[in-house]
Formats: C-alpha cells, sequence, structure tokens
C-alpha cells in the first residue's frame, strides 16, 4: 500500500500506543491530517513537555513537575497516613474516591520473585527511611489484591508492624452493584469473613 | 483530582483524539510517561512532520509529501483509469484490496444541498479538467454507498458520460461471509439485480 513516508511513520508511532491497533491509528493519523496544525502541535508539544518536565517525587515516587509531588507538596493532606500503592497509575483512581486525605508511596513494583524483583528493586527502603523520620499514624497498603499485590503486603506488613505503626489494607468484598450469584468464590469468602454489623 | 498540570494538559490533549475517551487517555499518558524519552519524542517529531510536510498532490489531492502524490507519480499506475473517492482516508482500503491498479482522484467530500455543499466546494472542475486534458479510458465513481454519495456518483455519471468516458460504480451487493438472512431490503435487492451468471 502506498503512503507517504511521513504519514506512514505517524502510523508506525501511533500503533505503537497502548489499545490502538492499525484502525484506531489510522482513525487518528487522518484527525492530525485533517485538524487544524496549532491543534496537532499542541499534542506534540504536550508530548514533549511531560517527558521534559515530570519525574519522580523526592519522597512518595508519584510523578512530579517539582522536587516534590502536589499531594506531598499540599499542606492539606494528612501526612501521618501513608498509602502505599504499586504504580502512579493506582494513586489516581484512589484520589478519585475521595475518602483519601492522606499522602502515598509508590513502590514502583511487586514483589515477583519469578521476575526477579525482590524487596530491593522496590522503594521499600525509601517507604521505611519515611516511617523513620516522618510521624506516620498508620501505612494502607493498597497494592492490588493479586498474588504478588497480596506478598508484597504481607511483606510490607511484617517489615511495619514492628515499628509500631497500624497497617491496613482495603477491604475485600463484593463490588457495589456487582451480583452474588456471578462472584468468585474467593471475593465472596473475604466479603463473609469480612462481614459488618448493620 | 491532583495531577501534575503537564501531565494534566497531556490527557486534555488525547481526549481529543476520536475514539480516544478518557480511560484509554490516562492509559496512553501513562505509557507515554513510562517509555523512553527517545520513543515519546519519535512520536511527537511524527506528528510535527507530517503537518509541515503532507500537503495535496496537484493532480488528485490525495496526501503527498511533493508536488505529485505516490501514486500518481508512479509510472507502474494506470493513468488511464481515475477512480473518484470522497476524501483520501477512502483510498487506503481500495489500494488494500489490490484489484485496482489505476489512480484516484479525491473530491474532498460529497454533494449535500442540505449542508451547503454543492458541485463547486468538491474537486470537481479538477476533475473534469483532468478529463479534458489527460487520456482517461474510465472512471470508477467509488463515492460512498449511502444517499450523498450516491447524489455525487449520479451528478458526476451526467458530467462524464458525454465526454464519451466510460462511467462505472463499484458493484453493490452482498458482503462476503455475510448472511442472506441478515441482509437489509436495499443491499440485497441489489445483490438481486446485479446477479451475475456463474
Amino acid at each position: 500500500m502506498q503512503s507517504a513516508p511521513s504519514i506512514q511513520k505517524l502510523l508506525d508511532e501511533l500503533e505503537r500506543l497502548p489499545g490502538v491497533g492499525p484502525k484506531s491509528a489510522q482513525r487518528i493519523a487522518y484527525y492530525i491530517l485533517n485538524t487544524e496544525s496549532s491543534q496537532a502541535i499542541r499534542l506534540a508539544d504536550a508530548i514533549h513537555e511531560v517527558k521534559e518536565q515530570v519525574r519522580f517525587c523526592g519522597t512518595c515516587f508519584n510523578y512530579a513537575e517539582s522536587e516534590l509531588c502536589e499531594i506531598c507538596a499540599s499542606p492539606i493532606r494528612v501526612h501521618e497516613q501513608i498509602c502505599v500503592v504499586s504504580e502512579p497509575k493506582d494513586i489516581m483512581p484512589i484520589e478519585r474516591t475521595g475518602v483519601f486525605g492522606g499522602v502515598y508511596h509508590v513502590l514502583h513494583g511487586a514483589l515477583s520473585p519469578l521476575d526477579g524483583i525482590g524487596p530491593d528493586e522496590l522503594k521499600i527502603s525509601e517507604l521505611l527511611r519515611r516511617l523513620g523520620s516522618e510521624e506516620v499514624d498508620e501505612v494502607v497498603i493498597a497494592t492490588n489484591p493479586n498474588v504478588e499485590g497480596e506478598a508484597t503486603a504481607a511483606y510490607l506488613a511484617r517489615l511495619i508492624r514492628p515499628l509500631g505503626v497500624k497497617v491496613t489494607r482495603p477491604a475485600s468484598g463484593l463490588p457495589v452493584g456487582g451480583d452474588l450469584e456471578y462472584a468468585d468464590e474467593v471475593t465472596l469468602g473475604r466479603a463473609m469473613e469480612g462481614r459488618l454489623e448493620i
């Protein structure tokens, strides 16, 4: 198929993006070709800017544009509560719930011995250093509820509990709006075990 | 939700793309954040390049990087056959079939009086000029098989037939692999009318 080289190059780059197949890449490429230059350039510039300006927060290892991320720098956040997550992208969904007013700590992964990811590959020593130097009441370990995430949570809990800090984990249970009939056994089992008086 | 300004800007720009909602924008933004700089910059540069280098072919009004597009400039294409399409993006699917070896002409729209799109808004006079100056045996009118596309095809056929040029249109009929039971009446009617001896 004959296509101008610069269009082919754009298609190739677009197809590398997650969730973008050949058809979507084509739709996006034609959109970029048809849209006014200023708008297409704004997208290109936004990509440049993000790669130039975004680094990791010196405290929690979330994405940041300065030494500290906006959450760590905020005076209205409760700095005595640290929520530990695997990846920066896990912070956004928790923020969206609006129920957590503390700060975060990003491990940048989860323990996975088979993949060669041990404690030294994660930001665990950095977390322990924070617990030693800051006043922390509670660590919420919000790693994913899968094998690696659970193992990481158990490992961290063993390390942190002796420091006299409360260690918690978000409840497992039935998703709101879900159907008992279709819940898997493990989730339903956890929901039964964690039952609350009403 | 607190997010670094440059990340928010990237999210905003990504969400403008067709078929990219908030969730895909987030997935793509995190991919751009995590990927090595050189690869992200390649995407940004590809966008710049396409906006700087791509213009319309002086003959057929397809996208081109020089005075002529690659198809018009190709000596192995049959320049006596012109396939008329509404948009540049209609060329790629026809090329992919591999059955058309001629050249193209892009109208940049279809007749739609209600939207104020008459013959003067389309590259019709440019097509007639080509028919006057080039040796053309056949014009295949491959506008979309919808109201505007059919009207445009009928209008063009009336203009071109008197010039002694054969005017054709791709067959309407049952999609290959389709199911007779689920074909709409118009399509099935066309397929019956256009039946071929086997």
